[in-house]
């Protein structure tokens, strides 16, 4: 590194501010999180996922003609090629959901009719696509991986609804659209996470969004980041196979030297805001569907580390039991994470796109000095 | 932001040290990079692409038995699943080769004996299985797409001429041999570049390799990065499509104030080293098959952009005639690249997981001043 201007930065690149971007403000202090400036509070109570994907892609509220141009769209994008379904058939039957929507994800480029365009007209595009394309594979892998037949979806239905449609095989309730509405809405951005960094990273190559959204998804089945729900929801699990009180077997996790996942976050040093309205949903749902169960354990755990260990839960932490309660089986959470996140992820590809740098950072060298010399093999100890 | 300790960082991370790593030395003021601590240029003139695997795997040179033992690995990994084979048959006949390469490579996932574990062990032989396949990939591809008939590897030759065998239908000649191992040599490491960090951050949050690599590769792609070679062949194409002079017709693309590729380094202010040595190939080769013009207008326009420019030559430059010479097609030039860079990529994801912690920066918000409000729809203008 020896003659040049580098700055180390701290692990992680935690803090470093990597670009500008005016998508999501999060002040981290505050316990805010808002979308173009609206807060995610007011979105989650009175928006809607499609409208919230127009404000991340266009900046603002749509009118009325633009929102129902979009919903319309959204919903003629609710297809996929025959060989999509051919390919979800033809993986092995214990592939992981987050493998199989890497991979068809990267295989839509080649059916994608604006895949040769990198212009933000054919990313826009690219972008609804993607949202009705994600959430069909998703549900669709889950039906085949099942032997249950695929269900077509219904273009009259919200994107939520649809979804779920797609998924269970009956129309959901309203308190079921309406929960997985808010939890899309609470999921679809959060400024420079992990897996929107690997977006744009990839994006500011010029490579194109097939090749940042893989990126993304990729990047998003890690446990440190989209699988942390799935890990909340294991420990319930364990929990009731065990009959343990949740309680206790939290309290001998934490003797045990185990970290409690869904809990604290790099950014907020408050609740995090999206977890209010899970907690809330995940209570409703609960009642709603007589399955009280998941609320229950995740109240009393979230009361106990509050308590124990000043930790606040993290939006993770109640999408879990949310999740479970509309059916939606755990090897899917992060999967519906995706289904979420790919509005903001596209919204940050094509800002990446507009005022592009390729992204380089250095390493510091700690191997062996250099330099150390090539030894002819014959010379070598063996 | 408010309310945080942030650091603003230069424009791509410019000069940002994103994190200590012991696998690749580059000193940009001196033109000196070393793997390991070994100069590029005495593994250039002395190693073998298989040897470097190592270096960048384990961290030294391999003893006699243990380079034996890896060259036999690599070879016996000369295998893809059949439905590879099947895949590669049913991908539109125009889909662009790093299209198919990144959804393949997502699709080995499937068929990885070592798929659902993320050791040490595991990734070295992931880093092994890829390699292989990465190459046969490239190859069986392009004669997929040619309608030729693939070539079944011969598991007694090394990698570069297997891979140039599979390629091309016949065994290489020593001297192409040679010029291909060498160049996946140079290639094979580079520090933290795009593609290499984008492998990094998809790997940090704990996903697997299989992620990390489709992320790299999605990155490669894009002509900010391993793109270049291709646009610089485009103009060797061009120049002899319209019969023009090579550097009258690079003053005229300047004088249009366009970019010339294969130019100038972000971390390198004198000559690329790795330049050095594709010349000498590029030249080597020219004279040995008869097709000395592509070396001939590479020369004439290097010679033309440093004098005018002050700008040297970069890997990308020569790498384009030196390939093409090889009978790669342009189009296989990022194939190739990856050929090479799996073995740094894979090298990356390994010490990333060895010391990891979450990359997750921050951006600076800059939309619309917070807080915006929520407008019902129908109080909005229409």
């Amino acid at each position: 590194m020896s003659g040049l201007t580098t700055a180390r930065a701290p692990r992680g690149l935690e803090g470093v501010v990597a670009t500008t971007s005016g998508i999501c403000y999060i002040d981290g202090e505050q316990g805010v999180l808002a979308y173009r400036g609206i807060d995610i509070h007011e979105l989650a109570e009175r928006s809607s996922f499609e409208e919230t994907c127009y404000l991340l892609w266009f900046g603002g509220l749509p009118t009325r003609d633009e929102l129902k141009q979009l919903r319309g769209r959204l919903a003629e994008e609710r297809k996929l090629d025959a060989s999509i379904y051919q390919r979800m058939q033809s993986v092995p039957k214990d592939a992981l959901p987050m493998d199989v929507l890497r991979t068809l994800v990267s295989t839509l480029s080649f059916f994608d009719p604006d895949d040769k365009r990198n212009d933000r007209d054919a990313n826009l595009h690219k972008a609804v696509r993607l949202t009705s394309q994600i959430a069909m594979i998703v549900a669709c892998y889950d039906r085949i991986r099942k032997g249950k037949a695929v269900v077509q979806p219904d273009r009259s239905l919200s994107h939520a609804a649809n979804f779920l449609l797609m998924l269970n095989g009956e129309r959901p309730s309203k308190t079921a659209e309406r929960a997985l509405d808010i939890a899309l809405i609470l999921h679809a951005d959060h400024e420079l996470n992990a897996s929107t960094f690997a977006a744009r990273v990839t994006a500011a190559t010029l490579s194109d969004m097939h090749s940042a959204i893989t990126s993304a998804i990729g990047c998003l089945k890690g446990p440190l980041h989209g699988g942390a729900n799935e890990a909340v929801f294991h420990i319930f699990e364990a929990i009731e196979r065990s009959g343990s009180d949740p309680v206790e077997y939290v309290k001998a996790m934490l003797a045990q030297k185990k970290k409690i996942p869904g809990f604290g976050h790099r950014v907020y040093h408050t609740e995090d805001p999206r977890a209010t309205h899970l907690r809330q949903m995940s209570r409703d749902l609960g009642r709603s569907s007589g399955q009280a169960k998941w609320f229950e354990y995740s109240q009393a755990i979230e009361q106990f580390i509050k308590a124990d260990k000043k930790l606040n839960a993290n939006v993770d932490f109640y999408s879990a039991s949310t999740y479970r309660t509309l059916g939606i089986d755990v090897d899917l959470f992060t999967p519906v994470f995706a289904v979420s996140r790919i509005s903001g992820w596209t919204a940050h590809v094509i800002e990446q796109f507009e005022d592009n740098r390729l992204i380089r950072p250095r390493a510091e060298y700690t191997g062996p000095p250099y330099p150390q010399h090539y030894v002819p093999l014959e010379a070598r100890p063996s």
